[in-house]
């Protein structure tokens, strides 16, 4: 595994010659051509990491235009000819994006808390990830794509024991990668099912009624088997995802689905230090739900083979379980012999001041799965041994994840070793929240629920209009701010977020819901 | 769109000093330590095109040991640990591996004839991919991975309009890039699904009734209509993608799934030419099936919406329908209101010596939607525009396809035009058919039915562990091959395979033959 964060990092000189290494120093034409283009990159690669990517941060963001601006809605109404693009906010700058700060098209350089929908650990234009894609060694892993279940390489099975095995929640020896965040869903559920049949099945093969039948689409060969999911909660796109999510109607509307068990998922009162005993209540009612529809559908012949869960309900509204719900939601699915997945896709990987967010839970074994996507940069999965199918070509397809991806990881996880982001990322979840807090003091009608773990926060507005119009606001003043569920506001930031950072932020806010 | 593989393509010095591309001249250390690596990509860089990397391909394929040699065989073994590596063929070494020939860490030089399950349309670094990684433009769009649907690039809305809107099949211009070829289906189902509830609702909103069961997983909100799809078909393995499958059980046992028509694809005799009578009565045989099923689905209030087909069944085993199957099964699903979908994941991008698959069918207007993945790099569909959602975050997820891999498929799409490639593809195609026929003649207990479309061609043996057999044999002759459905061998070579490399195989496949 080459180091692409330590000592052996390339140095490269910082004089105003110098040249980006990844360049040919013959061709001076080209270099000519390109020098000023890739100023920031030189500048970049000469800093080797978190305090020196934020020396490389404007002083703070800065509003040229209204957003989107005038050349935004240029290019937004080109894509519109080919495609629905009025989910677009603006159009991003990735030359002259940097930390956490992301520039548009148009000149407006805004502070970004969404980070690319929780997709971007380090922000913009890293050196970590510039390294990996200036680095010599590394370049036949990014031209060659494999079919890793065919041809795998050896840097591939490096990165399984080196990179993702050092990260695998306590005994989850089995791991897969895949693609995205929806097909590590679907193919941890496929594994969930197809370990539950093996034990129903009790060492026998498959008969020949079980062949014939799954290719019409049948049972026994097909089994009616269910997944439990959460009222509000989101699981991806795909269409056994998209049975799992129910987040919001526009999602699903008109795409066929299973009729699969649908649980409750606690909605607490805030603030949580003066409303225990009603959330006690609350955790109690979901799981009196969640017994209910186990019997239920296993006596309909509907076995519920395990449920899928979030430790945050994040696209849904940032929806909090406690420790206690989430060790009797463990309890009660292994007492009825079904497997917990947890899907850490958009909560994985440090923001909620945690690895993992479920180590908060402090369950007392680990779940059966988790899933994860997002600042991992790969999608796939971590499971218990058990959940590695016996035969292959179970759980199989072209692509099974991507080496080079798992070279972005290899040097994310470096990075937020090296310079402790993830105690970074507490310490300012702490300024963050306290200030959220402050400020739903100050405006208890435009502020409410503030909660949070690490940089993992939001808050609620009294109804989505509002929300929408905050939103909106915030990304005038020059901050790139995302909404979740109905009515909530939700903080992404990269996890070199620092307290420096959230108090820009928080005087940002201050100045926005001042004027509302 | 930076060119780059036309007059603007760099051009690195030819001489023993001379370096990468993309290094740092004044790192003298580290070009020391990697210079020995980095020879061939050297090499490569200079050379521009086809004629030239495969002026670098070794004469010919070369066996050192048997197939898994002791090297991979360890590295599966490690492998093995943490999850399923029994589909694994050898360990790819993707430094050494170029043009037409793979090479494994024994050290084993394989003419490669199935290209990574046929995702890489110009074999192993060839120099026009190379070239996307070591030029500086590319730097910042493949180190910031963003939310293309909130967040798009410039670059991004160029390679809609320049690299994906050119091969659009005609009429045609809504277009989704997506991740994979799975997610592409299930997106394209979706779309399908919308387009009909849409049509159905016309022009009315959303009920309040829709829009609350949906959540709930209930009709009205998530209806019961059906996607039609082929007996041996293969659509991918997510759960909406595999209710479609019915290529092989291992694929699909175990995982729930839909009620959903399943019809005949015909299953021809050959040589073609003999049977055409009987063909005829086979492609009868199916329309009047499909047919059947439109009327017993809609009757049974499961509308069927669409269907989904591949040009040639080909995980299934390389089974082929005719123009007038295909024109027929158009007419038929336009008459019922239903959508057509051609899966062209594997087929398309050349190989079988169209660019699209569907292309040879002529039909009397284009499919609805065509989807896409594989040799591309990308997923993704095109439609006709009025599958493209009125609303936003209807066909949606946090990545929605990949710059990088655009730029990657904008530079295979240059070289294949200019170098002609699926002229070439044709040109091989001949040679390799003729070839397999001529075998075939040679050995008619051994060979049998025998067919393809330019390079894309497969032969049926006896069962299955004559089959096994044979694959087997031709690994340890230095030929990676693949197999599909129960009896069949498929040809997945690259674009760049020529007459020289279709006649080298013949000669290893009438040795092996031979000696059967």
């Amino acid at each position: 595994m080459p180091s692409v964060t330590g000592t052996n990092a390339h140095p490269c000189p910082a004089s105003a010659e110098s040249v980006p290494i990844y360049f040919c120093p013959k061709s001076a034409a080209l270099m000519k051509a390109t020098t000023s283009i890739l100023r920031p990159f030189v500048n970049i690669v000469q800093s080797r990491a978190f305090n020196s990517v934020l020396s490389l941060e404007p002083s703070g963001p800065t509003v040229k235009t209204e957003i989107p601006g005038p050349k935004s809605k240029q290019l937004i109404a080109e894509l519109q000819k080919t495609q629905n693009a009025q989910s677009t906010a603006f159009i991003l700058d990735v030359d002259k994006s940097i930390g956490n700060y992301c520039v548009d098209v148009d000149g407006n350089v805004l502070l970004d808390v969404y980070e690319q929908i929780a997709s971007l650990p380090l922000g913009y234009n890293h050196p970590s990830i510039t390294q990996v894609f200036t680095d010599p060694k590394n370049l036949s892993q990014l031209v060659n794509r494999p079919a890793l279940g065919v041809n795998p390489t050896p840097q591939y099975v490096k990165q399984i024991e080196q990179t993702l095995h050092p990260i695998a929640p306590k005994g989850m020896d089995h791991i897969q990668p895949m693609m995205c965040g929806s097909c590590s869903n679907e193919n941890a559920f496929k594994a969930i099912c197809i370990w539950y049949a093996e034990k129903q099945r009790n060492g026998k093969p498959h008969t020949e009624e079980e062949l014939q039948s799954t290719l019409l689409n049948k049972a026994p060969g097909s089994p009616n088997v269910t997944l439990m999911s959460f009222e509000g909660g989101f699981h991806g796109r795909t269409i056994g995802a998209l049975a799992c999510t129910h987040s919001k109607a526009i999602h699903k509307l008109d795409i066929p689905t299973f009729d699969w068990p649908i649980a409750p998922f606690p909605r607490y009162k805030y603030p949580l230090e003066e409303n225990e005993r009603e959330n006690k209540k609350e955790d109690e009612r979901c799981l009196a739900r969640i017994e209910e529809l186990f019997h239920e559908y296993n006596k309909n012949n509907k076995p519920v083979v395990g449920a899928i869960v979030e430790p945050v309900q994040s696209e849904g509204g940032d929806y909090h379980g406690s420790k206690e719900f989430f060790q009797n939601l463990q309890r009660i699915i292994k007492k009825n012999g079904a497997a917990l997945l947890i899907d850490e896709v958009q909560t994985g990987l440090g923001a909620t001041g945690k690895f993992w967010a479920h180590e908060h839970f402090s369950l007392p074994e680990s779940p059966d799965l988790v899933t994860f996507s997002k600042k991992f940069q790969t999608g796939g999965y971590f499971a218990k041994k058990e959940f590695n199918p016996k035969q292959p070509y179970r759980i199989f397809n072209t692509w099974m994840g991507e080496p080079s991806k798992l070279l972005v990881l290899d040097a994310i996880l470096k990075t937020v070793k090296n310079e402790n982001l993830i105690e970074n990322t507490r310490k300012t979840g702490d300024v963050l929240l306290n200030g959220l807090k402050d400020l739903s003091k100050k405006y208890p009608n435009l502020i409410l629920n503030t909660r949070g773990l690490g940089t993992f926060c939001a808050f609620d507005m009294k109804n989505s209009s509002v929300r929408d119009k905050f939103t909106t606001k915030m990304r005038n003043a020059a901050v790139m701010i995302g909404p979740c569920g109905d009515v909530s506001i939700r903080f992404r930031p990269a996890l070199i977020f620092t307290e420096k950072h959230a108090n820009i932020f928080l005087d940002k806010m201050n100045e926005v819901v001042k004027n509302f």
